[in-house]
Parts: C-alpha cells; sequence; structure tokens
C-alpha cells in the first residue's frame, strides 16, 4: 500500500474547516499509486480524493492542479481540484503538500476494444485543444534530458545487449527533430488504469501528475502503447490501433509532420517508459513501498516497434 | 414555455465545435424560466444546460458566470459554466450572448421538512463563506434603489391601502443602517425551485441570475420567507425557521448585529419580492411568456413580517 503520511479522521475533520465542502462523514486510504499517499474522502456535500504530495517537487504542484482545473472547466471528465476558503488549491496537512479534488465514478478496462480506444482518441483530442488555451509551462518532466538522464543511472544494472539497445534508440531520438508538431499540455501517462469508465464512455482521466507540455503526438503514443497491444504481447493491434487514431483525428485533424513523425513517437514513448521502470526497478526511492513494474515489458514494446514500422496514421 | 430563441440542433451541434465537450446527442427546451432561453443539452461527454440571455444586462453577465465557476471550484453544488476554446464562458448563438453550464441531478422539494431547511442553511454558510474570495462586484440589481423605482413604477395600479403599506415598508426600510452586517456574493433568489434533492441533500443550487454583492443575512431571508412558512399561510413555521438558521450557524455563527438586524431584513426580502411581483404582474415586459406570480401572496407575507416580530435568531 501507499499511505506514506498517515491522516487521522479528526485531522482531515479539522482541516475540511478550511473548505466549503461540508463535514466529513468517511475517510478511506487507497492503496494503489506510487508517488503520493491517497485518500478517498466523502463529505456531506460530496465524494474527493485527498491527495498528500510526498516526492513531486513543490514548484510544479501548482502546473498539474491549475491543469486539472482548466481542463474540468472546459467539460473533460478529470478530477477538478477544489478551492479553499483563501482561494487556493494547494495546502498543507500533516507537514506536506496537499490537494483536494473531485472523485469520479467509474472502473477502468483491462481489455479494451476498438470502440473503447475510438471514445479515448476522441478524449484525448477534446484534451488537446481545451489544454491549449492553458497557459502556464512546465517542460515535460520525463522528456529527452530525463531519458539521458535515467540511461546513466541505470546503465550499470544492464547487460550488453540492453546497453547497445538503449544507447542505439538514445542516439536514434537524437536525431529526430519534431520543432514544427503542434505542442501543449499533455498527460503523459494516461494507461489504462488512469481511465475511468461508465459504460461505453469515459467518465474520468485521473492522474495528471507526469503532466507536461510536449507534442500532442507523444500523448497519442504513450496512449497506443499500453491500449492497443495484442493480448499478451509488445506488437500493436492494427484494429484497435486504428480506432484510436480515427478517434483523435475526428477532433482534431493530424498534421503531414505528424503523420511523418508518428513510428519515432511510439518509438519513444516505449524508451520513456523502458527507462522509468528500469530506474524504478534498479534504483527504487527510499521508503517507496510498492513493488515496481517489470522492465522487460517495455524493452520489448521498443524492439517491437524498431522491428516494425507503423503505417497506419493518416 | 419560455423558449424566445429558437435554436436548431444544426446550429448547436457547429456552435458546440467550438467547445470541448464532444457531439451533440439531444437538445430539449426547458419551459421553466422567465427570463431566458433554457435547453438542456446532451452530449457525448455529459449533460449541460445551454442559456441565451435575452433581457439581462451584457455588462452584468461576467459577474453571474464566474460566480458560480467560483463556487463549483470551492464545492458548492451549482451549475459550473464550460469555458470554450478560446477559454471564455461567455459566448454568443444566434445573436444572444450565451453560456454553456453543467446540468445537475436531483429535482426540487414542494413540501420541505425541518431536516431539508436544515441541510439548506448549511448549505448557504458554505456558499457564503466561499463567496467571499471572489473578488468581482455587482450591487444586487433588486435592492433599495430597485425597490425605489418598482414603487414608483407600480403605484398607480395600487389601492390607497397598499400605497400606504409600500411607502411605509419603504419609510422604514430607509432608517435601518446595516453598514457592519457581514457581506458577499449572495444568490438572493434561492426559492424552493431553484434548489434540486437527491434525497436528504442538496444536489444543485441553480439561477444565479439575481445575485449580487448584499448583506448575507438578506440572503438568509430570501430563503426563510419562502422555506419556513405556515403551509398555505404566510407566517413562520417556528420548527422550520429554527433549523434553517441552526444549519447556518453550524458553518458560520451569527454576529450580535445579525441577530439585532433579522426583523428588519425579514421584511426587506419580503418588500423585494412584493415589488417585483407587482411589476411583474402589472407591466409584463413585451413578449414575456410566462404568466406572472401574483403579488398578494407577497404582500400578505410582509404584513405577517410586520405584525410578528420574529425571536428566533440566536
Amino acid at each position: 500500500m501507499s499511505v506514506y503520511t498517515p491522516v487521522s479522521e479528526v485531522e482531515l475533520d479539522g482541516w475540511l474547516r478550511n473548505y466549503s465542502v461540508g463535514r466529513l462523514t468517511a475517510c478511506e486510504p487507497i492503496k494503489a499509486g506510487i508517488e503520493n499517499t491517497n485518500y478517498f474522502v466523502t463529505t456531506t456535500q460530496g465524494r474527493y480524493v485527498l491527495t498528500l504530495f510526498e516526492r513531486l517537487p513543490a514548484e510544479e504542484l501548482p502546473f498539474y492542479l491549475h491543469l486539472m482545473a482548466h481542463l474540468a472547466r472546459h467539460g473533460i471528465p478529470c478530477p477538478a481540484p477544489i478551492a479553499d476558503l483563501s482561494d487556493q488549491y494547494l495546502g498543507s496537512l500533516n507537514g506536506k503538500p496537499a490537494a483536494l479534488v473531485t472523485r469520479l465514478s467509474g472502473g477502468s478496462l483491462e481489455k479494451p476494444e476498438a470502440a473503447h480506444c475510438e471514445e479515448l482518441g476522441a478524449l484525448l483530442g477534446r484534451m488537446h485543444l481545451a489544454g491549449r488555451s492553458y497557459s502556464a509551462y512546465l517542460e515535460n518532466p520525463r522528456g529527452p534530458k530525463w531519458w539521458r538522464f535515467a540511461a546513466r543511472e541505470v546503465r550499470s544494472f544492464l547487460n550488453k545487449k540492453e546497453v547497445e539497445m538503449v544507447d542505439a534508440e538514445l542516439q536514434y531520438q537524437a536525431e529526430q527533430r519534431f520543432p514544427d508538431l503542434p505542442r501543449g499540455p499533455v498527460h503523459a501517462d494516461l494507461f489504462r488504469d488512469n481511465a475511468l469508465w461508465d459504460g461505453p464512455r469515459i467518465s474520468g482521466v485521473v492522474d495528471f501528475y507526469f503532466a507536461g507540455v510536449d507534442c500532442l503526438l507523444y500523448d497519442i503514443a504513450v496512449c497506443v502503447n499500453d491500449w492497443c497491444l495484442e493480448e499478451g504481447g509488445a506488437a500493436l493491434d492494427p484494429g484497435r490501433t486504428r480506432a484510436l487514431l480515427a478517434g483523435c483525428q475526428s477532433v482534431r485533424p493530424f498534421t503531414a509532420l505528424e503523420q511523418a513523425a508518428w513510428p519515432a513517437m511510439l518509438r519513444a514513448a516505449a524508451l520513456r517508459f523502458w527507462l522509468s521502470r528500469l530506474h524504478d526497478f534498479h534504483l527504487p526511492r527510499p521508503g517507496m513501498l510498492v513493488h515496481a513494474h517489470d522492465p522487460e515489458h517495455f524493452r520489448r514494446v521498443l524492439e517491437s516497434r524498431v522491428a516494425v514500422p507503423t503505417p497506419w496514421i493518416a
């Protein structure tokens, strides 16, 4: 479980007096999640998630919270931060930066079908368009600079073939230049477990704490590398991939440059998660209470993207 | 019915492309309401209310929309305006200023009990505290200045006894001074039909288009004069009145000055609605499609407040 900072009901009830959400009726720790301490909080007014930020740099938190607020007021189904009586989203509880956000209903899907992928693609398109009027800036904290940092850190844990593969991919990506691709705030971690569904519709997109400004196409590549995999494999399922891209396209047509950049972007998205999983696996941070994901999965995804150019974007 | 400006599905679907709310799936005119044209709008993303502003002064609209946005992000269950792709709440449709807001679930109550009144009081308290960090200013458009204007306009339609009653009350209110009562944005029209319920909880407070900055106590008086009436009468039911005030008090204790001002405030709230109903009844605006409420009800409410001082606030 991932409750690093315990909060008692008495502490929480007192803290909630800074808000306009009524009185505490229930509080339950959330076991999923690696980075933060999270509680489901129910009050006389509604259902919320309380997050105590354990590791994120304090100066980045306003970017995430105001992005969620921005998207929520554009109709994107994401957690809406609740402002306190001083009109602030970011508070402090038991010595940690803390925020209260709305709790969305729905459950995540393990085996999405093509129609789900199309719905996700359309939501990504809407989220990207809505995000373009967001004025704050934070460079994607898991972008190319971070890849090079992580590669140095994990190097000594890799076998010779893996080192060659990382080096070759970093070299390949360094030769790619995407100055003219549409950019904006991206979620950058919209895996299946970060989308909630109510029947055929997405009722929530959660966990914006890897968001940053990057190519919009990168966000799509992150999704395709998770939502569109062949069952149990690393190759892409053509039907679901086409459906996800068609969903995006129905809201925001791809530019010619995006079409050209697509294979490289899928590789970049695979590299980023291979490196972060290697890092979490070999260099777990002190106090990290959750088992790291196996890095091997994303090594195979990267290998597959390098071996099989993907012609679907159009 | 009150659809002054028709909007076709084709027009609406095109207009919604300015938003991040998905594609139109259904659209239904709303028959209640006097001031504006309203539609229930359903999209692939959610349920909304579209309002075309028919009569409100354009310069007042940002105050209302940003107040709703402010309260919604503080957790108050009120319609949240949706920002368009230019990040604006106020748009234009078929030549009218127009806004899209979230549609809240729940239904209104005709016969509230004491527990409902207590819940309403607590919500008013929370709304008032949340509103105090709202920085925009609009003087209550139906405040004392407007009473005097309306009294002059309807004078010739009143009988002698009514003229004397209006004059006496205007004189009495002119002698009251409340410079030190807590003030802030108030709803100012939170009648039973403007609150939606989901079981014992308020799931929505709607119709903020009479809001303005005034004494918080005035907002409470408006509610008590509607929610706490004896059945079929104009006198106050002591149990429900005490419950509503106890709900307020649990969130924001009344000051001594508020306790002293309470009887006068109940009279002010009764006078305001008597005058507006007289005005709507005798001087309906051209094109007004809804039958005006009978003014006589609020004449009796005012008469009752003058005759029976109310000792319940404490």
